[in-house]
């Protein structure tokens, strides 16, 4: 559901990503999407090193469930995604999963912080949206005002070292008509998430109930749409659980890293 | 140069990927391509593990450069990219680098094999130029039946960890009224070096004299034509030269994995 706000829709779109990540950082802890128009969101997973090297494996085997767009070295918190900014406090909302349990929601997690600790910067499927919507293909929980439906599935990622677990994916119902120009436009942005996984059928893919996704909100699927069902960058937290590393840190869902790079720069011809 | 072999053209194009693996662990020693029409062949850089951690950070920094195609974790010599193959083997021709000198070419590396030995598959652009000519846009090196002239740059690789040095590129001479499609058509493989790093003057990106290549043979650069370059494979050799981890295998230049992955796998609409 969206939650009230001291800033207005359109005061969210005009912040540059550095002001958005101050706010964040100041304590401001909302989801992000609106924020920073034109500019891509991502996910965040950060890892002690002992585990990062399996999962830098993970990653590069399951390029549309966690397509890498940065990582910071160990122990470092900045990068060019994020522009003198702070990976530790400029997100509005962390998880903690300890053995692979969701242990604490943090809103800044500097007192966690090792100089063992590797961050991986995610792609997010809210950059594809703005293409989807600009090509007139409606976004179904964007028109209801609502989170992104995700769901745990029957697919299992490709396993590295000692990461393995079921992908995650997000759901938009797509009208029949336009199921064709939605595979062809995200297909076109392979760095967050590309082209769907699966259209159609959700029992094929191990979703019982659309009504009932595991992570973010349902939508009402309308008739004469399909669902049509993308990799989803929650994919590594359910990775975390599967595979239990002594400590991980994530954003919270739909609370996400608001970076420098824009949307655009991740679309190929 | 083109070299002789017992194998006529039609025979090598019509090789399956794994007929083709078998002859060159058999002991046939030639450049590949031309063999198994369709698909991929690919850069091979091992190393062991203690540096591909780094390694794996450089990759995902240099996109056009390292494309992974796929990663063998420490020890494991096979993979569905070469299935039922050995990666210390199956290559007609590879290089020794020890603190980062070259101080071997071999036909086969078993001798040398270790337990934390990792080896990173890493995508050709042999796979795009199949694209080009069926496109109509002429590519220099096959129709002069040469190796496709690859040179050291100014530009600067994004550094990881120890890894840092010179991107090598490619160059293709097009025709000016052909730029536009093929910085288009390649632009659709962004696993395979992708769209062009440079268009034009040579020397903007220190090469001196397209006439003398650091790897590879020169090509004639026909007279309404543009040296257009794009990112190389090759460049982890180079990077390997500069920043000298103690032991590093790669393939010999025009001596590729061909893989079981075909190239229309990599391209993106």
């Amino acid at each position: 559901m969206t939650v009230p706000s001291p800033i207005s829709h359109e005061e969210r779109a005009a912040l540059s990503p550095a002001q958005a990540r101050a706010l964040f950082r100041d304590g401001l802890q909302v989801p992000t999407p609106g924020f920073s128009a034109g500019y891509a969101q991502a996910n965040l997973i950060t890892l002690p090193k002992e585990d990062a090297f399996d999962f830098l494996i993970f990653a590069q085997r399951n390029p549309k469930s966690c397509p890498l767009l940065g990582i910071l070295e160990p122990g470092e918190i900045s990068s060019e995604l994020l522009l003198g900014g702070d990976i530790r406090t400029d997100i509005p909302g962390y998880r903690v999963f300890r053995n692979g349990e969701l242990t604490e929601e943090r809103a800044d997690v500097t007192g966690l912080w090792r100089e063992d600790l590797v961050s991986f910067i995610i792609g997010c499927s809210f950059t594809f949206e703005s293409a989807l919507l600009d090509n007139g293909i409606p976004v179904a929980h964007i028109e209801q005002g609502c989170n992104v439906p995700m769901y745990r599935t029957s697919i299992e990622t490709s396993p590295a070292g000692k990461f393995h677990g079921p992908m995650v994916v997000s759901m938009r119902p797509v009208p029949a008509n336009q199921v064709a120009d939605a595979v062809r436009i995200t297909s076109r942005f392979p760095s967050v998430h590309g082209a769907p996984v699966h259209v159609g059928d959700p029992g094929v893919i191990g979703v019982p109930d659309l009504a009932h996704p595991d992570f973010g909100d349902a939508v009402e699927v309308a008739p004469g749409t399909v669902p049509v069902f993308w990799a989803c960058g929650v994919t590594p937290q359910s990775v975390v659980m599967s595979s239990k590393p002594e400590l991980a840190i994530t954003h919270s869902p739909g609370h996400m890293l608001v970076t420098d790079a824009r949307d655009l720069q991740y679309q190929v011809p």
